[in-house]
């Protein structure tokens, strides 16, 4: 590890010779701990709440603008197209309307299979890529996300409503809750982006998202088999072993193998289309239109053959006409509130962690920015018109939004495109979804889902950090073995769980000097560093906190004890001191304090010195207003190890 | 801040100037970050399992020992009484003897007044202390924690039995619910323990137990006022406004002149003891006896005056005995077993909190070690026989604890002494308490309390840190206010709300140079820190997760554009690299590689170098494992920072 250099640096690694010029006596300097200027307590305050909520500093750029380009300003902060419009041009729109036509016709197919999964009327689908992408055409900033109902969430809201309300049963009470609860998906989304708490969301760990997405693409795929096998009588749980054993019980006489044959002839066309979409990226075209191809296709044919009725299952009926209010259905008192709202919140979130994963993988594409909070107003109020107009829970869509950025889109328009063709739909051609079998739209489902399952973020996962992996996979295998709602509490759990550990037991390391440098480093990353004798130097790799001091206190303490038995059991000098490196202890409570002192009176005991290195500002202004740094004596503390080092040893070698 | 030495150091801070002898080409060396040894992968698992389980490696002395050696330390390791009971001795004995007797005689007449707090009769109070310290005795590993119940955990156990079922109404229910809460709540404790989960319980700040104990406090206080005042018709619930409400109304025809006078002379009495005791520490003893004396006077003074017949409420009946058999009474079927279980566990954990702290506190007195888990194990067992014993939640007491240490006890034979006493009171003397008024009672029980209300750890909070202040008195306004869960409630939720925060919001610092020396430190601790011109240095100061991997990121490049405009307004050269201190940053995850992805693409792009220094052991190999160091290349990683401003600033001299 050690190599020489002989051609730019002279001077030694991590050592400059110079001592200014200005000094009269040319001793060298010593630095004393620096203790940062006092703040009075508003000054305090202020800046923690700038730097928690509002650290992207979102008022810079009104500074010094006059009153009227301020309002202009917030108008655009609030709704950015009329920043983008200004500039908008012909060839802009060109992009955006072939990637608009793009997404239509992917979203058509995709939308009315998603409204199935939500156990709602394939209508509400298509209501739902209307209404809501206008709304973020003109409130969103990501320039490439594709506005609509979504796979996950639309699976994840039909069984969260199925837990509480029926849906053949109770049909009206299942679509007013299901309004309800996206009007507090919207409600949610739209509160965490105003109260700037859109951080919330990163608490769900991306293994966890890539475990949860996987196992839930895996369970839709699992559903659309009723469509594809033409399955009648089908379980209404999502598990895996319920549903096989679903598809084995019937396999003597539910299947219906013209069914079968269209569905599994057009699931292995689309799967082609994907193959060559993802081999020539060129023709990323191919995919994109192949759902709305094999719609036509079978369509046609089962008109034909009048092959419903041979048993093969159609779409029959789609309403006609425009988004109607639903202003009237949400409930707004009884006790379905409570249960809307939760079911609202759930969805929201999990809504909210796709659109902005899609939203800032895009961004960081193009390199733009993209804020969080507001991005989430966007959404959720985009949400909360929708739950008005007969709209179900919508978000950005993975497949779509890549299909959206291929086809290069370049604002918002793209899905205002989307919508106008999704209104023409609506107003003229639902009649002719009619024969629409509906094994295609689950064959459509599949192929767009199977994308969701990134097996390279889980190696890749498992290769970085292993506990990450046991929440990926935790999280994968709840939702396939037991419902997406237990996967996502798994998800939540081991996510918080991996947060607490973190804080509970910090790393510590025993640190050894480098062989010729000052330079100090953790023994077991560099093994040619050497102990310093009679000296134990412990790095604490964390804040101490509550939830810390005593590990810490005890770790070092058994540092120390397995030094003391190592120095006997060789002969070393006894050790006279501890030096406890802070440089990443960035922060201590109360508690942490407490534990120093505990660990200053046991060395007492032992009659061993307790020094300090380079404790941050935060740090030390609290080690003084507690009167630690009396006790330790401010003598003991220095700024870097080898300071204190040399204060060590100089000091044995005094005494006898 | 600069000052200059002549005495002991002789060459410059934080620099040698030698370098090995052993090196031919007397050239400098260079270290190269370290890469730590590959680990596989049971290695890895087991050492993060043994870090958080085991950090205290408790088999560490049965290495190299035989088989019936090890069977009598792991007896021993249960048992610990095995291990003291050898080296006991007589002298022993009569420190133990004598605090013994004194926590007796001030746990008689507490427990009567707790088990009211409970809402049981006052002999389970009694067989509370005669069980469970036998218990204790055996298995805990403290020598001067006094066990019994307490006021906080009583006050707790009886407002939460409360609201499942009224003790007045269906008293059999209420005290079979008891048995099971404490049932639970030993199981609880023990499983804590037994599973290495000990760690669990320090996610409850110092800042929320100070808080909570001084709302405890001041709520039983008030409650007391019942039996002071003399009141009859009191309010059953907690909480200030109520209680004073209470006290108001009856003011005029509830309140009984009798009592107060009784109530009233004796608390002063009790007051002016406890003044004495603290002003000479000596005569610790005079606050300790003072309870057992007041009890005997007021009992005689009712006795002989026949106060009862004036409306002075007495304790009127002791059931005579010893514990009866309540096995039979714990529910194991039913509803009441989910409602016990959930009581059972929050009193277990703050029973735990409680005794966890006092050990710790007289351990580190006193120099000795605690084992956290096997205190839990203790304590578990000790509550899971209690519930079968007609005994409610017991736990370690501060005030009798302070007693036990002061008087002397040398191990929990003190605890035997008194079980032994309390036995013998419940075989004998419970008659004689018949006519004890019910005021004295509330005398002691707020001269006991009132110590647990400690302001001057309060005050110390709020110099220390604001949040924590903040966590306290939330803690303590929602006990006295609301109610005791709620104040609970409140306590542990900003407890997790601030490791939370910690975790999502970490701080960045920009870094200077100590002019000088080669050491790079944060500008705002360090005015006199030079920044390197064309060079951005930023340390972060946490791990980069999941939860604040984009934060990171975000605050990284603010510092950098906030530099760059500095740079232009001042006329500096152009900024051409940013070095990333990452000391601090112990680990990383998936999330937080894509976060450093990010920024290396968006450095790129307005051509600029990142630079990495210090990356930690863990930090590199998952650096190496998701193939970052290749893109941001080998040679822009260095050990410190110092190497790596080198680089750059030789590399723009190179440069046109």
């Amino acid at each position: 590890m050690v190599h020489h250099i002989s051609d730019e640096a002279a001077d030694e690694p991590g050592i400059t010779t110079q001592t200014p010029s200005n000094d009269p006596s040319q001793a060298p300097l010593v630095y004393k701990v620096g203790y940062p200027p006092p703040k009075n307590l508003a000054t305090e305050f202020t800046e923690t709440l700038r730097e928690t909520f509002f650290h992207d500093n979102p008022l810079r750029q009104y500074k010094g603008q006059s009153g009227p380009r301020r309002f202009m300003m917030g108008l655009e902060f609030l709704f950015p197209i009329f920043g983008w419009v200004r500039d908008y041009s012909l060839s802009k729109f060109k992009g955006d309307l072939i990637a608009g036509l793009t997404i239509a016709s992917l979203c058509i197919p995709q939308d009315i299979g998603y409204s199935k999964l939500a156990n709602l009327d394939p209508q509400y689908g298509l209501y739902s890529s209307f209404i809501p992408p206008l709304i973020y055409a003109a409130m969103g900033s990501s320039r490439d996300i594709a506005i609509g109902p979504v796979a996950v969430v639309s699976l994840l809201i039909g069984s969260l409503l199925q837990a509480e309300v029926d849906h053949v049963k109770n049909k009206e009470e299942y679509m007013r809750l299901a309004f309800t609860a996206t009007f507090f998906a919207g409600i949610t989304q739209a509160a965490l982006g105003f109260l700037r708490l859109g951080f919330l969301i990163e608490f769900l760990s991306h293994a966890a998202i890539v475990g949860f997405m996987g196992g839930a693409a895996i369970t839709i795929a699992l559903q659309q088999l009723k469509y594809v096998l033409g399955i009648a009588n089908f379980t209404r749980k999502t598990d895996i072993v319920s549903v096989m054993e679903s598809v084995w019980r019937s396999v003597h006489h539910g299947w219906n193998w013209q069914t079968i044959v269209i569905g599994v002839s057009f699931l292995v066309f689309l799967l082609f289309a994907k193959y060559i979409g993802k081999k020539n990226r060129k023709l990323f075209w191919v995919p994109a239109i192949a759902p709305i191809i094999s719609v036509i296709l079978a369509t046609f044919f089962v008109y034909i053959t009048r092959a419903d009725k041979q048993g093969v299952q159609i779409v029959k009926h789609i309403e006609q006409g425009i988004n109607p209010s639903s202003v009237h259905k949400i409930y707004f008192t009884g006790p379905f509130v409570a249960k809307g709202f939760k079911i609202g919140v759930v969805c929201g979130i999990v809504g909210l962690t796709e659109a902005v994963a899609i939203g800032r993988t895009f961004a960081a594409m193009k390199d733009y920015q993209l804020d969080g909070n507001k991005e989430m107003v966007a959404l959720g109020t985009m949400n909360i018109v929708g739950s008005m107009t007969s709209c179900y829970v919508t978000t950005g869509s993975f497949s779509r939004s890549a299909v959206n950025f291929m086809a290069g889109c370049k604002t918002p328009v793209s899905n205002v495109v989307m919508s106008v063709v999704v209104l023409l739909t609506l107003l003229v051609i639902t009649p002719l979804f009619k024969y629409t079998p509906n094994a295609i739209l689950g064959s459509i489902i599949i192929s767009a889902v199977i994308g969701l399952v990134d097996y390279e973020a889980a190696i890749l996962i498992w290769k970085v950090d292993k506990l990450d992996f046991i929440a990926c996979m935790g999280a994968f295998f709840g939702v396939v073995f037991v419902s997406v709602e237990i996967g996502l509490l798994i998800a939540v759990a081991i996510s918080f769980a991996k947060i607490l550990l973190q804080v509970t037991r910090p790393r510590t390391a025993l640190l050894g000097n480098l062989p010729g440098t000052t330079i100090y480093r953790n023994i077991s990353q560099y093994p040619e560093a050497k102990l310093t004798p009679g000296v134990v130097i412990v790095r604490v790799d964390s804040a101490i906190y509550f939830s810390n001091s005593n590990y810490v206190r005890e770790r070092i303490l058994r540092w120390l004890t397995d030094e003391e038995d190592r120095a006997k059991a060789l002969g070393l000098p006894k050790i006279s001191s501890l030096i406890v490196e802070m440089s990443p202890v960035i922060d201590i409570d109360t508690s942490g304090i407490h534990a120093l002192e505990d660990l200053y009176k046991n060395l007492q005991k032992r009659d061993m010195q307790l020094i300090l290195s380079n404790p941050g500002s935060v740090v030390i202004e609290k080690l003084q207003a507690s009167k630690l740094t009396e006790h330790i004596g401010s003598s003991h503390i220095f700024l870097a190890v080898s300071d204190a080092v040399r204060f060590c040893t100089t000091k044995s070698m005094q005494e006898p």
